[in-house]
């Protein structure tokens, strides 16, 4: 638990939505770094330490697997999927909790992939028995899972997903957009033989945007290797990252393009202070806030988008609005109280619901009470919009 | 001009390679802006400005032309040319000045288009001549021109190929690499009839990296729209960024990916900085410290790498070694100066130089005197490793 003190940051709005989410003052100093060369001992130790932290977050030791800084987005994360790991005319098979799979399949199809989505209803998981079922009807290059869904909430059991897929279709690697949940949620990488988990630092990581973060497993850069033909992306390619990822974490300087020098001080300052603490510590603080977030909001007499009981992301709330109250209406009230959360992201959905963030120094430092005020404030607010607790 | 005043950043080697620079303290702190949600109004207005203020950067008044701020590097903006303006099968004419037309022609190819490299010596142009006889050979969808190379320090001469290709193929998209050059070489984009021109923040911009900077065309953007194939790239895509750049600078919030908030923050506040004095002052600062900077080198006997008068850049300087001294041993001496200087780039004489980069704020507030102190740090390290000036 980080102690409480005097924050460095001038007084302002607390965004509590899921990502970008609060930083820490120490992670907002890093980002103000004087300049460094890129290749200097000073900075080669810093994205080196960086890289090899990265891997203690996704319990990973095997060494054949490498971790991934870039600049970017998480978003460019779904390119180095799609540009690397699956060849032109090859099917991936896409489970679909929520926006993201859609855009992520629009990605595969964009490199000449082919997603075949496998959709669950709103706030609902794919079933292990409807993955099965189409594991066996067709060979699977990848099957991608969004571990939690930024615009429902849904968490899905990536573990026993991998399970499935290894018993079933041994080949195929399993890939994981690990956006809202790196950070928040358990992900053994290696124990659960997952070969590629994408992310970005502005969630859970408690790092500003502007980062594309995974880790590849070796079965993946096997994978990649044995293509029949080069990377279909030039700035999202393994050929090229590859070797600077892995002269970095040895202390070597490497060039392909210049790295984000602050983002990774940034990125490496904000990783010693969440190692700091045992992970399971993290991830159950994280579990208890989400739980009191979801009973309170359940107190309120309001519905949340997730449905099912255990597959209900840890690091943010989706929250249907009660009959009555809209959005425009109700997250300027909110606002007024110096709380920003987020409107809905769901297409079809979208006009119906907001969402609470709850990751990183917000959840880990209780002495902030970031959520007590965010909750008063949400009910305060739904009390001048007419809806009655 | 700057004035001068006690900085805030803490002592640390100055870095003077051509990118990254030395940044303002403005800027560092902009870095270390607390978290913002991404589509908040007060965000929002941040973005559109700078998206706005960029114009004035390329002297750009013609709003059918777009500025664009992306989470990425400069060698993202190779990405954005090959897999929006160029389609597979399609022939491209990449004049080489150095190293990062190997790189761009690589880019090219790997998104199927077809580079012709027209390659000058090393340290000199591709001549006027030349480009007209390739011109008038085939049909080329695109030129483009390494403004600066920062493997050489050699400067092309934009206006005059633009007019050229415009009076020769007047169809074919006139691309620029300014990663070296926006910020500290003219550039009238409209006059000049340019198409695209990309470029780094970390260099005569002043902000860290972490960005993909560009402006295109309206002619460009109708030859993207006119495409007969969807773009070939799902992160660096004008489908996907067009109208969140669009939407961001109508100061209207908009959604593909998050934004780099804080250093599109770092963005805006440095354009303030350099946008206070007319550009023409700042390139006059500019040429006068290059030419100081070039003209004490050859005071100590020293050869440029840039061989032709005319066409040598502005922010920096590529320097071949005196016989007898090694940059293994040469640089550290130096560093141990508190001067960061690059090594070479240019891979067939990559051990042969060194390079100088002078652009930004260590250029434009004299009160640093940080080149004093390194061209007395080069001076004295020449001494020591047993060079007589």
């Amino acid at each position: 638990m980080t102690k409480s003190k005097a924050s460095a940051q001038a007084a302002h709005p607390l965004t509590l939505i899921p990502g970008p989410v609060e930083f820490t003052d120490e992670v907002l100093a890093a980002m103000a770094t004087p300049s460094q060369s890129h290749v200097s001992p000073q900075f080669v130790e810093v994205f080196g330490d960086a890289l090899a932290l990265l891997r203690q977050l996704f319990f990973n030791t095997d060494k054949r697997a490498q971790t991934f800084a870039i600049a970017g987005a998480g978003t460019l994360g779904w390119d180095f999927v799609s540009a690397n790991l699956i060849e032109p005319g090859e099917d991936a098979l896409v489970l679909h909790t929520g926006y993201f799979a859609d855009s992520l399949a629009d990605c595969i199809a964009t490199y000449g992939g082919k997603p075949t989505q496998l959709k669950a209803p709103i706030g609902d998981i794919v079933t292990l028995d409807a993955i099965e079922t189409a594991l066996k009807e067709k060979k699977f290059k990848v099957v991608t899972i969004t571990h939690v869904d930024t615009s429902t909430g849904v968490l899905s059991d990536i573990k026993s997903i991998a399970a499935l897929v290894r018993a079933v279709s041994p080949e195929t690697l399993v890939i994981v957009d690990g956006v809202c949940s790196v950070g928040v949620e358990e992900i053994r990488f290696d124990d659960w033989d997952l070969d590629l988990v994408l992310t970005a630092p502005q969630k859970a990581i408690g790092v500003p945007a502007g980062l594309s973060i995974f880790i590849a497993s070796g079965r993946a850069l096997d994978v990649f290797r044995a293509r029949k033909a080069p990377p279909t992306s030039y700035y999202a390619s393994f050929a090229k990252w590859l070797p600077i990822m892995q002269n970095y974490e040895a202390k070597k300087p490497s060039y392909f393009s210049t790295p984000p020098v602050q983002n990774i001080h940034a990125l490496l300052a904000s990783l010693k202070q969440i190692l700091a603490v045992p992970l399971a510590d993290r991830f159950a603080a994280h579990a208890r806030m989400s739980d009191r977030i979801k009973a309170t909001i359940a107190s309120y007499g309001l519905k949340q988008v997730a449905v099912r009981e255990g597959y209900q992301a840890n690091g943010m709330t989706a929250v249907y609005l009660p009959d009555g109250v809209a959005l425009p209406d109700l997250l300027p009230r909110i606002a007024s109280r110096g709380i920003v959360l987020a409107g809905g992201l769901h297409k079809e959905i979208a006009t119906k619901y907001f969402r609470i963030g709850h990751m990183g120094v917000s959840v880990t430092d209780e002495d902030r009470e970031d959520f007590d005020k965010a909750l008063a404030a949400i009910k305060e607010s739904l009390a001048e919009a007419g809806y009655t607790i």
